[in-house]
Parts: C-alpha cells; structure tokens; sequence
C-alpha cells in the first residue's frame, strides 16, 4: 500500500484579484486549501474565486478563521473572550460554507489561522469555542491543528474529528513544539533541506530536533505555506520528491 | 383607519460593545433596523448582539450591506464592477441571515449603506448587481431605497420586492432628489422642523423644496439616522409626536 | 481669583468630513482638544481641518496616539512591545506636529487613546515607552492622563510635565480609581448629576464613591467626550453652568 | 564609461516584523527603496526597521505614498479629490521623512503607490497634487514615475526633479504604454525572458511591443517588484546578468 500525505498551504489571502497568480501556482500542488474568510485577508470576491479555483483542481477546501485584523494580517493576539472567539470563528465557518454553497463545492476541514491559532493551541477555553463554534455550525467538519494541543483534546472531548499537521520549513524541538520564530535556525529556508525532512516525517522516520535529539513527528497534513518567502520553491520541490518517493499527494479529509 | 409608518435607523455600526448604549437607545423609537454587517462596520459580535437586541423588542430586521470599506465607513465610491458588487452584497445578507437563524430571528429587507446606496439610486448595473444578490441569497427580501430609482426599477424588473424611504433631515429638490450634503441647507439640524416635515410627510400634506415650490413626498419608511449628530434627539422626538397624531409606527415589511 | 479648568474632547475621529459637524459643535465647548493620528482614526485631511478649527478658536492641541486599530477604534489591548509602542507612539506625534506647522498652530500635550491609555495608567513599561516618544520627539509637551498612575510617575522620573485629568460620567470608587465600564453605575448618562459632580470636583468639594464613601478628586481638565452619548448634552451643559459659577474654562497647557 | 542604471522594489510593505525575511532579501539587490507609509501598507516599526535595514545597505530611499487603503492594499481608485490628494501624500512624505531624521538616513524621491501611481499617470489634477506635496514638504525630493506621462509634466512644470522607471516583467505597447494587465501576456512570468528585456533596455537596444513591432524605452530606474511572485527571482537574476554585463547598478537619485 503506498504512503499518503496531505499538503495544506493558506490561500486566498489577498484582496479582489491581487494574489490570484500566487494562488492558482500554489493550488497545482496542495491537496487542502486553507482558504482566508475575510478577517485577516480576502474578501466576498477571493473567497468565490478561490473556492472555484480549487474544486477545479479537485483540492479539498476548508474555512482559514482568524481575529478579525486585517491591518496586522490576523497575527496580534487580540485577547478575546471565549464567547467573542465562539462568534468570530462561526461567523467565518457559515460565509465560506455559503460560498461552498453557491458554487456547488464542499467545505471539509477548518484551520484557525495566526495568532488564533497559537492561543487555541496552548489555551484551552480559547480551543473549546473553536470547537464549539464548529459544532455549532457543522459538526462533521474537520478540525486541523498541531498534535497532542488544547486544539486536539478539545475536539476528542466534542466529538468533534481532529487531524493533525506538521510543518515542512519549521525547526521543532525535543518534546515536538516549534522552535519559537524569533530563535535562530527557527525558519528552515534552504528547499533541499526542508523537502528531505518532509519526506523524512512522511516515511516514519526520525528527523533532528534543535539539540540534535532523533524526533519523530506522525502528521496527517504538512504545512507548507505561511510568511517563508521560500514556501512555493519548497512546495514545488516537495511534491515532485514526494511522487518519485511514491507517496501519494492526497487531502486527509473527504 | 390609522396612519402608519416605519422608521428605519442604521444599527450594529461599532465593534464589540462600542456603541451598546447608542444602539439601544435608537431601538427603542424604529420599526426597522439596517443592521451593518461587518463590511463598513459591524462584527460577528455586534451582528449577534443587535439582531437579539431588536428581536426582543420587535424592531424589524435589515441587513445593511456595504463596499468594504471599514476606514472610510462606506463611505467612499470604490468603483466596484457589477460582479463585485454582487458578490459582497451576497456575502453580507448571507451573513446576516445566518446570524439571524442563530437567534431564531427573521431577515426581512436589505438597504444598502453609504457609497453603494448613492450609486445603486442612480447607476442601473449597480442597482442590478444589488438585486440580483437578493435574488441568489433570498428572494423574498424587500429591497429599502429612494423612490423612482434605479433601484426601484430594477427590483421591479426582477420580481424583488421595494419599499421606499425618506429622509426626515435632509432638505429635497423640487424634482423630489435631495439637495447634496455638500449645499447650504442641505441637512436639517433643528429638531422641530425635521420632526414637522416628517409629520406632514406621512399625512401626504406638501413640504417645501429648496426653492420653495410645494413638493409631495410619499415613502413607506423614514429615515431617522445617519451622520447627523442630531438624529437621537430628532428620533425621540419624532416618536412622541407621531403617537400623539394617532399615526401608528409599524414596520413596513414583515 | 477665580477658579480655573480645562475642559478636553477627543476629536478628529472620522475620516474624511464625515464628523465635521459633531466636531464643530464639541470645538465651541472645549478648552483643549485631542486629536486622533490616524491609527484609530482620523486622517490627513481630518488632521489637518481639526487643527485648523481649534485653532480658530484658540482651542489648546493635543496629539491622541492609539494603537493601530481603526477597525477596533483604538480600543483593543494589542499587546505590543515597550518598543512598539514608542514607535506608533512617536510617529503619531510626529505627524500631528507636522500638521500643526502647516497650520502655524502649537502642539501642546499628549494622551493616549483607548486600550494604550489604559494600559499605561497601569504598566510601567508602556507608561515609560510613551514618555520616552514625547521626550524623543519634543520633550516641551505635555502628558495628560490619570492622577497617580504609570503616566504620572513615568512622566516625573523623565521630566515631562503632567497634567491629571478626571472623568465627568463616570462613577469612582473609594480608592480615586474608575468603577470598571462593565459595573453596573460606571457610567453617568444623566446630565445633571454629571454636572453636578464636575462642578463639585472644580470646586474642591468631595463626591460620591460608588459605596457612599466621600472623595475628593483634583484634576487639571476635565474629559467629557468618549463613547457615552450624552456626552455632547453634558458638555453643553457643563460649559453653561461652569460659567454661571464664574469658573473659568481654560487650557492646562499654554 | 560602464552603463548605470537603478534597480527599484517596493518594501516595507508587512506590518511588524511580518516581511522582514523578504524586504532583507530584496534589499541586497536593489539601488533604490521604495517605503510604504502606513497608508496602504507598513507601520510604525516597519517604516523604522526598513529605512534602518536600507541605510546599513547604502540603499537610497524613496517615500512610497498611497491611498488610505490597508484591506485594499492601495489598489483601489478611491477618486479623492487633488486636496485630499496633497493632504495625504504630504502626510505620508513628512511621516517616512521623520523616520529618516531619526535614523540619520536622507529621504530622496517620492513613488507614488498603486491606484495612486496609475491615476497621477493620466490625470493632470492628480499629478499637480502629488508635486504640490513634495513641494510643500521637501522640494528638492525627485519624483519618480513612468516616461512622457501627467506627473512628469506637473514635476517639469513646478521644477520638481523627475525620473522615469520602466518594468522589466510587464509587456509594452508600440506606443510605449504598459499592456493592460488583465490583457493575455501582460505579466512577464519567465525570468530569462524578463531578464533579457531589462539588459536589452539598459543598452538602449530595442524590444519587442505585444505587436511585434521594436521599441525602445529609456529609464533612469528599472522597477524590479510588484505582484509578480516572480519578482524575486527576476531581481536576483537581473543582478547578476548586470553585474556580467559590466552594467553598475546605482542609485537614480543621491
């Protein structure tokens, strides 16, 4: 049986028609699409033209929620309260649902996006109002996040599906966070490297953590997009290995 | 049989819990309420917030959908295509009604705000693309604007339904048009005046254009809100005196 | 000798002219007038007209820095840095000088806006990065902000001059402190008690705690603009009564 | 004598520390800085963090004004009037200058940004604004825009220093216009393509118009960045062919 991997990368993040040449480059390689609602980026127009572009290429689509910042790109931790996450996050969750809808496409997964994201990762009430947000809107929907967080237990305490993600250009350490980004070695910007630690994971195997330690990181999804100006080189580069690897580029979730 | 009018006021225009106090201050006094959507203001949590708030006192419910445009309050014209237009004015009622059928509440109309507002009174593919989204989303909204508009027009064309409104401290043409904000005289600052052309308004009694010449106004709804910083006074006032003419306040859609 | 107080506004926070008219009717009221920078709101041209109508009437400038949060009005805590602080901080007073020397008007003072005032009432870091910008851009200006606070302290440690100020609609607790918005009684929409109190504190007498303690509260100026509606109504009548008091309404700040 | 020519990209265009990996890699290889100023992009520490990074790499910097326009990115025709024009550009100028000052870096030209760029181009009144600014501010800043257009004659007009850019990855009409970029074959993808048309440029050669027909084009400053993801490799790439062919990249401006 050959080896499946998803790649998930951010799309739709930019405003009218001004990220469309990046974003249909990006979408010939990735099998989900973490596609912006507006908050943090995009608008009524990306969100149409983005969910179209990626039912066109059979890429699996899920909503991309974020603190509504649009100024600072949804990367400030804007401290809201649970309730005010819960709102938030549905709000985004039914618009993208809603675009789905209207081109006739399927919402599968959500991923929260920047800064709610690391809150939702370590802070727990802040996790329970993105699934419950979830669940209130849909609740056979996929929650993607990083393993063993407040994210994934949760989705395990709701009921509600988890998939975990790993990322292609990111030094992790000994116990499988993220090496903080302002470290040095914290960004992986050399391609070749960040291809053969990806299939490394991929295949089961370990790969070296900041002080050298063997890791091994299971991940139903690699991330491979964010603020790395290196991001499409390595995704380019990573889904030919990984097909001469043999491992079949596929989304995680239906 | 009683007269009857609605009074409509934009809602919903802070972030958060910045105008609370105002909004329900005005919820008090309209039939109707244009509830902002996020897009000139507005959030998740005002959205929820005032859609509960005008649900318990049986205030009508309108989306109030803008060119996205949040530092320029909607205000400015972005010179949006038809297809742009449609495609956000769609995202803001599906919006509105999904928070909406949270609170168990009813979407009844939708009357565009600022910019779009001034264009769609006047421009035909603007006013198609506003009424083609009420058409996809939800067919049987009302559609709220100016008279003898291409609005109006349009939604006729299409088989939407329009009620029209008028504005209480505006100053009109005697071709029935609004003399622009940027004239003399064009806003209505004394609240006695305002409140006796809206009365003699709704009694179908003449009021005088700018040049003098007896002019009759009919509309279904009158507006009491705005940039106008002295539209809560004119409101409340407007209110009180309506009752004691026996004129029943009553939303104009249902 | 007649008693003295400086009365102060935010003003400048719309965008374009759309507050034009509210920010007229504040200008003949106040003393001093705090004038957004643009990064809660306000722009170059609202700059620009507001100091041209203060200085028209020979209302004293102060510059109203906030974090960069036009969607949130400056009200978000957003977490920055002591050096990003001093940054934004620096830069707003900067171009709110600038302004003033095209206009051949005089910047007098500084407050903060929002969550960075109420941060830096309490946080030391923030409070000694706000000082640091006013030293570094003009050490002659003037910060405004709560009696015994960060501000307060900081300003002395560095030299900058200070200047208290205290709230006219709002309930204080025993210790001198602000009863919190969300408290029930925080804030005074009645009009009369408002001026009642203002006139009570101009005068040296003591007020009302929220538990009936008696307190008596010094301050420079007087704020009585914010996000209380009544506001206008209340300065209106302050500035009416303060003068049959023979109280004198003057700048802080020359 | 070796052939000179200038090097231009668009930086500072993150909000905190969001593109500083980017703006560092492009700063290795560009002659001259275009600085977003808060208006359509950048901030407070951006602005200080760009003019510091572009200093220590004796890059010239110039002011890149915008429309007020975060969420649109400056890419939408606002249709501001020349007074708001002027108002905004010379806040933008003024505010980058300061940053300057305080960095002991000089200010040298003006860019205008986006829908502002395109407009200043064709529209007289528009052009005129933008020169009044720089003259108001600093007159002795160069403007730099594109050859035979509207801002090159206001700049000529008020004896404003004018210098012409070209763009290495966007195809050219017989006429000497750029082909509309929604036009097939507007953007230049392929870098050796790209590449070559730029030295061929720098040596006075002709190209070929979208017609086939030869033009040749004169420019002082080659525009390296924009929308094309591939710019950074183009700008990589055409550094080194230059530095081949003995062409010395260097600033139009001193």
């Amino acid at each position: 049986l050959p080896l499946t991997i998803d790649l998930n990368a951010d799309l739709g993040e930019g405003f009218g028609r001004s990220r469309e040449a990046e974003d249909e480059a990006l979408l010939d390689f990735v099998s989900s699409a973490n596609i912006a609602c507006g908050f943090h980026a995009g608008d009524a127009t990306t969100m149409r033209d983005t969910v179209k572009a990626a039912k066109l290429r059979h890429v699996t689509i899920g909503a991309h929620p974020s603190y509504p910042d649009i100024p600072g790109f949804g990367r400030r931790e804007l401290g809201f309260s649970p309730r005010e996450i819960a709102l938030h996050v549905g709000y985004q969750i039914r618009a993208l649902r809603d675009v789905c809808g209207m081109e006739r496409a399927k919402l599968s997964y959500v991923k929260p996006h920047g800064a709610l994201y690391n809150r939702a990762a370590r802070d727990r009430e802040a996790a329970a109002a993105v699934v419950a947000a979830i669940r209130d809107v849909e609740a056979t929907l996929t929650l993607l996040g990083p393993a063993d967080s407040e994210m994934s237990r949760e989705a395990h305490r709701a009921g509600i599906a988890f998939a975990t993600e790993a990322f292609v250009d990111r030094a992790y350490k000994r116990d499988g966070s993220l090496v903080p980004r302002h470290e040095e070695g914290a960004v992986i910007h050399d391609v070749k490297s960040a291809v053969q630690r990806a299939v490394m994971m991929v295949k089961g195997q370990t790969i070296s953590a900041d002080d050298g330690t063997e890791l091994r990181i299971f991940a139903q999804s690699l991330c491979v997009h964010g603020d790395n100006p290196d991001a499409p080189a390595i995704l380019r580069a990573l889904s030919a290995r990984l097909k001469e690897s043999r491992v079949v580029i596929a989304p995680f979730a239906a």
